[in-house]
């Protein structure tokens, strides 16, 4: 199968190099992998199993090379190139360019070997990061804004700058927290607020990612299990993580993945919380931070073994709180296992 | 005139508020925010004179509000459509879409006086904090790798998280400052070593960016004036600020913007060095880091008042060396002004 690909992680998935510039082509048993010269020394050292050219202009290079293949038909997906790209790339070729739509993430929905250990060890550098965190929280957060706890998040997740993030890290206290996306503000926090953290970071590009509730008190950790001082908190934390355990132990290779954020949706529903989970239950991890399976109400792809996503149910009253809890999990024989 | 705009800073512009998930909406005498339920409560506040709607599926929402509208004509940027989202957009309308690349770039090409002066402030915040990095490297620096001196760069130009970045901040140190997009390594700074610092901040999302080098010594500071213990790196040092001081001192309203960049360019090729000068002279700024007027050997975009732009030349020797100054100016009164 012939195919053009643009998106840096679906390259990267290809020949094991990418950059902000590039473009792969398979034509036939040829591959080869376009950037420019900015990337001459790097690429020619880390491109496997492509030929690396380099021109000032990808999109012509690539024309020149889809035109001399005399290839007929010429995958691509839709959302990773622009009109304008698209436009530039197809005129005067013959070629039909046929639309795989999510043609990488296919491909990466199970992961091989190597790819689980990376995300293992990512998840792993991940969960240690939460712990020194909670360390330096608990002794240094009081009075701090959700700004500072941020910019102290993402210093100690990327231990200093070593790793990347797997995305913007959230922090967010009390009614913040009510919301998914929160973005961080000037609010301070005090003594027994709640916390809500949601980060990840890159080992060798591989995401992991993480979410933990707690009530700000002196040597607070991130496990799993918590108390809160206010019952109604207490309450729904209790049923979010019965989501999140079920939901876990009773994943199996052959569902459906909307049956598996039923299982954590029914817990909360049950628990009356049902209008209050108001997003799916996961999402895969791999290069990218969102990949798939999404684990969602609508779902119909089938689990396998090999696949990783996260299982993260919330729960959110508007003006007061929210509650999530974030693992990511990776299918080995048949079942779930926490990574 | 119609249009519709999904490009973030785009969307910014036209109604002061944008988020990651939205659409921009001109139908007649009628602008429309279209974003998801996530960001409800922020665009209500900060969205001006454009009627905020929310959609889960903001595509089919602006399909609805332009088959309701029945105008002719709807002008869109092919760069800020991938072909999956425009082909969902258009079907089963009507109306005809018409192709204005840059639209936004173009509109946003001449600065107002108050974004001027939101640049002035984010240029000013950007030198304040080169100045702190100054006093952080000379003191805390020697041994310290590309990657660490990165983060402390990240961590001052933020202060402390407070700033967004413009960019991922460059630090190299000798032979990486030969690559104009260079990468940090774990390569240690040692007394005497070239050390070349490309950064900025954003100011009320208004980008600041800046270049200066310096050779690794106590109390080093950031100022344009430089001396180097190395004659070789001075004779370079001395042509890149010669170019950049004669381009902005020569820089006219009515110009193309490529005979900015000529100046630049011919006093480096009159010191013998043109074919190390590899990439323009310059590229406008303001809510994007890279926008209208680009300072190419190409562009003949005229110069006017308003016009916010780098100037930035520099000299590469591979394996060696790079040397790069960059100062933010803006046209007034017909002269270039440094911000």
């Amino acid at each position: 199968m012939n195919y053009i690909l643009k998106n840096e992680n679906a390259i990267f998935y290809e020949c094991g190099y990418s950059c902000d510039n590039a473009i792969f082509l398979k034509l036939g048993s040829e591959n080869f992998f376009i950037t420019d010269s900015r990337y001459t020394i790097e690429a020619s050292l880390s491109v496997q199993n492509a030929e690396v050219i380099i021109d000032k202009d990808l999109i012509t290079k690539a024309n020149e090379l889809i035109e001399k293949s005399k290839i007929k038909v010429l995958n691509f997906d839709p959302k990773e190139w622009s009109l304008f790209h698209f436009e530039k790339l197809k005129r005067s070729l013959e070629v039909h360019f046929s639309q795989k739509i999510d043609f990488s993430f296919h491909k990466r929905a199970i992961k091989t070997p190597d790819e689980i250990s990376l995300l293992g060890r990512a998840c792993q550098l991940g969960s240690e990061a939460f712990e020194r965190l909670a360390r330096d929280f608990s002794l240094n957060g009081i009075d701090l804004s959700e700004k500072e706890l941020n910019f102290r998040a993402k210093s100690i997740l990327s231990s200093m700058g070593e790793y990347d993030l797997s995305f913007e890290p959230i922090v967010a206290i009390n009614e913040n927290s009510a919301k998914p996306h929160a973005l961080p503000t000037s609010k301070r926090v005090q003594k027994s607020d709640l916390i809500l953290v949601d980060a990840g970071l890159k080992y060798k590009r591989y995401c992991s990612d993480r979410t933990r509730c707690v009530e700000m008190q002196d040597n607070f950790h991130f496990n799993i299990e918590q108390t809160f001082s206010s019952s109604k908190i207490q309450k729904i934390y209790d049923s979010v993580k019965k989501a999140h355990d079920e939901s876990i132990s009773k994943a199996r290779v052959g569902m459906k993945a909307k049956e598996i954020d039923k299982i954590a949706r029914d817990v909360i529903t049950n628990d009356g919380f049902g209008e209050l989970f108001i997003h799916s239950t996961g999402h895969g991890v791999g290069l990218d931070i969102h990949e798939f399976p999404f684990i969602s109400q609508t779902s119909e792809m089938i689990i396998e073994d090999g696949m990783v996503f996260t299982i993260e149910p919330g729960i959110y009253i508007e003006n007061e709180f929210g509650i999530r809890i974030e693992d990511c999990v990776v299918m080995e024989n048949g079942k779930a296992r926490i990574l």
